[in-house]
Parts: structure tokens; C-alpha cells; sequence
């Protein structure tokens, strides 16, 4: 039996962080033996708040850097970046044909960034059209997502429905998948982590960097002999990514008020340490050979856009294009 | 010193009427000697209504007929369908991340069909980003429209300044063309000729459909000897494209009452199909070789594609991607 088709991305907004990696890289690199995945970085979505060359250049190099340094194996998985599929943008645009603005104007993510700023730009307004249309041209079976894509994926499904419906079978109808533990991974604020909070602890971040930043993690002021709830502290809640081994001595000593904040945080950042030294080192091995990557990249485009392109010769022969 | 350079689209959504050929095909044949031409049919553009695989197709073929048929030249101009530059809906997307969502609501056409229709499709919303690429990624100077489409082309304006303002000077300004005196071609109710409004003269239209479509012009009930305003009847609106030789002698009987409506829609019938039968044989002609048809649409469509990539490979340069 062929493996089931796998898609996602990860945007390229600058260094990724371990909210990325619980959240989403992670899970690439776990699924890479059990489907064919397809994993891209998507720079046209990037481009609705990355608009500086040198920029979108980088965070996207850097990213891919990044996804091999965690373990992406280019010989089992096909890495590329977006734009090397323009033929996505078609299909965004028969996907706009198909969409009434109502329907698009209900998405969640839609109706969050513009309660903070009416001024966003269409590509925002217009991006379930343009993930509906990652998924759809790759025949994608499952797309592994954040809780607050989930709703993006089912826009996807509808748009698939309506085209198979308007035009004949053609697409396949794509399922989420969301590992419940990794969902929300939080930020040194407590809140999810993410660039756009500013409370994110970079995947790659160097020994001080990630000492600094744990020691910045928000507590309550209790001393370090009062009891402390494991379930409400911040710093906690990243020994469990980062301290397994010690969960169990770690949820005693907060119970009984034997561990202070600041050991606490010490622990941490050394855990976290242990597990970034590997993958730093890895990730400038590679870094070393960026013309390496940009040939994976080119490569993985190539597949992607193969697969692409035969998808839109059924469409357009489907529209009378 | 070259041509400057002209691109001007009319969309597929059914047989062209007389209204088209005055409002914007004839114009095309009266422009091609003087500019570098691109005249396309918009088949991604009419997606927003026209979704079935066969009239697709067919309305394209037709009007691509039906612009050879009334002189449209492709040794001199550059024929082509808006599907074969794929292009144009990257360059769209790009577009839509710099262009804010009240900005685009405030397009008129937009705000006109959300009035009379608020599950409009996103295709119809996004359409000024469509219409943008499609002008600059050919590097069009001049684009002549009617009326209704000129805040669109200031649109495109807008968004090429926004693009060199951000990226870099990449593309030129457009003008708009407005032939004042085509601005409007009235229907047989007298709004302006729409198929939309179902009051349009097909341009290669039979005899027998001449007409019986010119006796349905709606006028008042002024008997014969009644003294008419040709400034306010239908019928002579018509006559002033039609019947140019005779039209003083059409406005001293109009205003002296020595003529009916019956008979002055029998001499606009006889004058429209003078004027359509030497195009409808020709129609006829070209209708015979499809084949020639489609690869004068091929040739003009690798043309413009060229251009369009050049293009789009220094636009993608410019953005990092």
C-alpha cells in the first residue's frame, strides 16, 4: 500500500524557536518514516509581513538550515520552498472564484489580526485560500497543524468539496492532525510562545542566550521554601519538554517548598542546553555548506512542482482554461 | 523610438455584442498600427461567473474569433488568453500582501456588486489585484477602458508605486484611455448595452435576430406625425452609430414628426446589418479553422509569457524569494 501523503510548513519569519520545534518541526522529522511527507517552507504567506529581500532571503535559508540540523532527511522527504510552486498562486486564484467573501471573512485567524489592525493587508484576508491550495495541488492526506489552524484545514476541505462538486472529482479531501500534548508550548511570559509576543527561546540559541532568557521567565514572588503549584508555574511548564527525567523529584520539591525559582530556572537551563548543544552543532556543520542546501531546496521544488503541475493540467482542462 | 506599448483584455462570458465592438473591440483595431499591442481575454478573470468546462472554452475560442473577424491583426499585435501567462495570478498574490483590505473595499465596481449581491465570490473582490498584474507585468503604457473600469487602472497605478516604493523601481505607471464619445453604447431598453442586463445586439448576429431585436427597442408612444427628441430616443441613440449618412436627414424628420418608430427602426435594422454582414462572413471564415484560431492564441500567449517571466524573475529577485 503507497504511504499516505503528508504536508506542512513553517513560516519564515526569522530564527526559529522551541515552540516551533515542539509545536511543529518536530513532528516532521517523527513522521518522516511513516509518510511521504512534503515539508515547505511558505515564503509567499511569509511575504504578507516579510517585505525586505535580504530579509525573506535569509529567514528562509536559515530555516531549511535549521530543518536538517533537527534531522529532516532530504533522502526520504521532499523539502522546497513555496515559490518554487508558483503554480499554488493559480490555484488560489480559481479557490477565490469558488469562495463568497462572507464565507472567507468568518475565519478565525482573519478576525483576530483584524480586530487589532484594520489595516491588514488582503494576502492576510486571502491565506486559507493560498493553504487550501498548498494542500489541495499536493493531494495531501493529512496535514499536521497548530490548534489555531486547525479551522484553515477545514476551509481547505470545504474548498475541495466545492470544486470536486462544480467541476468533478478532482481533489483529494485533506484531514488535520493535531498532537494534543505539543499544541501550545509556552513562552517565557506564560502565554504561547511566539516571535510576535517577543518570548520565544530561539532553537539555536547559544549557552547566555538561553541562560538569560529562563532566568527572564515569569514567577510569582513565593520564596524558595513555600509549596508552589507545578501546574500554574511557567518555568514547570518547560521542564516538561526540557526535564523528564527529573518531572517526578522536580513535582515533589515544588509540592513540599524545597526548590526556589532560581534553581528552579538553573535546572532548566541546563536542560536545555544539553538539548540544544547537539543540534547547534549540527546546525553549523550544515550552515557551512549553504550551497548544499540551496541544491536540496532546488531539488525538493522540483518534485514538488512536478507533482504540482500535472494536478493543474487536470484543473485547467476541468475549467475549459 | 518604440511604440509604446498597449494591453487592453474583454472578457469571455458569452457571444460579444455591439456594445464591446464600440466600447472597446474596435478600438484595438483602430490602436494597432500605433502601439505595440497586448490584447487578451481574461478566462481567469471571468472564473468569477463562468463555471462549466464547455462555455468556458467556447466563449474564448468565440471572442477570439470575433476579434480576428473584425481585423485584429496578429502580425502586429500579440493575441492571447490570460491563462496562458499563469504568472499574472503570482504576481496577484504579491500584490494582495501590499494592498490593505479597506483600501480594496473601496473599489467601486467591488462596492457595487457587494450592493446587489453579498455572497459575491473573493475572485470578484481580488479582481483590481488581478487586473494590476495583468497591465504591469507586460509593462503596459496605455490601457484603454471604459468608464467603469478607469479607478482600476488607477488601482494598478497605486500598486506599482507601492511596489517600487518598497522593492525598488521595477514597474512603469499606466495611463488610462477613455474614448469619450464610445464611453456608452445603449441597449434596446436604453440603460447601457449589457449582457448582464439582457438588452444587447449580438455583433455577428443574423439578420432575422437584427430584427427582432431592434423592434423590442423601447421608446415612448408618440404617434407618427408627433414632433420626437432625438436627443431621448433609443432608437436614434443607435442610429448616431449606425446610421451616420442619413442622421441629419433622421433629425429634421424627428423633430418636424414625419417619421414613426416603426420605420425608423426599420432603417437602423437595415444600416446594423449592413454593417454586421461583411464581419459575420468574415466571422464565418475564420470560424472554419479552429485550429489556426488556437495557434495564433498559442504564438501570442508564448509571447506574452516571455515578457511575463522576465518580469517575474526580477520581481522575485527583488523580494528575496
Amino acid at each position: 500500500m503507497p504511504k499516505k501523503i503528508l504536508l506542512s510548513g513553517i513560516k519564515p519569519t526569522g530564527r526559529p524557536h522551541i515552540g516551533n520545534f515542539f509545536g511543529a518541526m518536530k513532528q516532521f522529522v517523527d513522521f518522516q518514516d511513516e509518510y511521504e511527507s512534503y515539508i515547505f517552507i511558505p515564503d509567499y504567506h511569509a511575504l504578507t509581513s516579510v517585505q525586505d529581500r535580504e530579509k525573506m532571503a535569509s529567514y528562509t535559508l536559515d530555516l531549511a538550515i535549521g530543518l536538517l540540523a533537527i534531522g529532516l532527511d532530504p533522502a526520504k522527504i521532499t523539502l522546497f520552498k513555496q515559490s518554487d510552486v508558483p503554480e499554488v498562486t493559480e490555484l488560489t486564484w480559481i479557490f477565490n472564484c469558488l469562495t463568497t467573501m462572507p464565507y472567507l471573512m468568518r475565519a478565525h485567524a482573519f478576525k483576530d489580526a483584524e480586530a487589532k489592525n484594520k489595516e491588514i493587508n488582503v494576502g492576510v484576508f486571502d491565506y486559507p485560500m493560498l493553504m487550501a491550495a498548498d494542500i489541495l495541488i499536493q493531494d495531501a492526506d493529512i496535514v499536521p497543524v497548530g490548534q489555531d489552524q486547525k479551522q484553515h484545514v477545514e476551509i481547505a476541505r470545504d474548498t475541495a468539496e466545492k470544486f470536486n462538486r462544480t467541476f468533478g472529482e478532482t481533489f483529494k479531501l485533506p484531514s488535520s492532525f493535531i498532537q494534543p500534548e505539543v499544541s501550545v508550548v509556552p513562552g517565557i511570559d506564560g502565554r504561547k510562545m511566539s516571535k510576535s509576543y517577543n518570548n520565544h527561546i530561539p532553537l539555536f540559541a547559544g549557552d547566555d542566550e538561553v541562560k538569560s532568557l529562563v532566568a527572564k521567565i515569569v514567577t510569582d514572588s513565593k520564596t524558595p521554601d513555600e509549596p508552589k503549584d507545578p501546574a500554574t508555574d511557567n518555568v514547570f511548564a518547560l521542564h516538561r519538554l526540557f526535564s523528564e527525567d527529573q518531572i517526578e523529584d522536580l513535582t515533589s520539591r515544588y509540592q513540599a517548598g524545597t526548590i526556589g525559582y532560581k534553581e528552579s530556572k538553573d535546572i532548566l537551563a541546563a536542560n536545555i542546553i544539553k538539548f540544544i548543544t547537539p543540534l547547534r552543532t549540527k546546525r553549523e556543520a550544515i550552515a557551512g555548506d549553504t550551497a548544499h542546501v540551496q541544491a536540496i531546496l532546488t531539488e525538493g521544488g522540483k518534485r514538488a512542482r512536478e507533482h504540482a503541475s500535472c494536478k493543474m493540467a487536470d484543473v485547467r482542462q476541468k475549467l475549459g482554461l
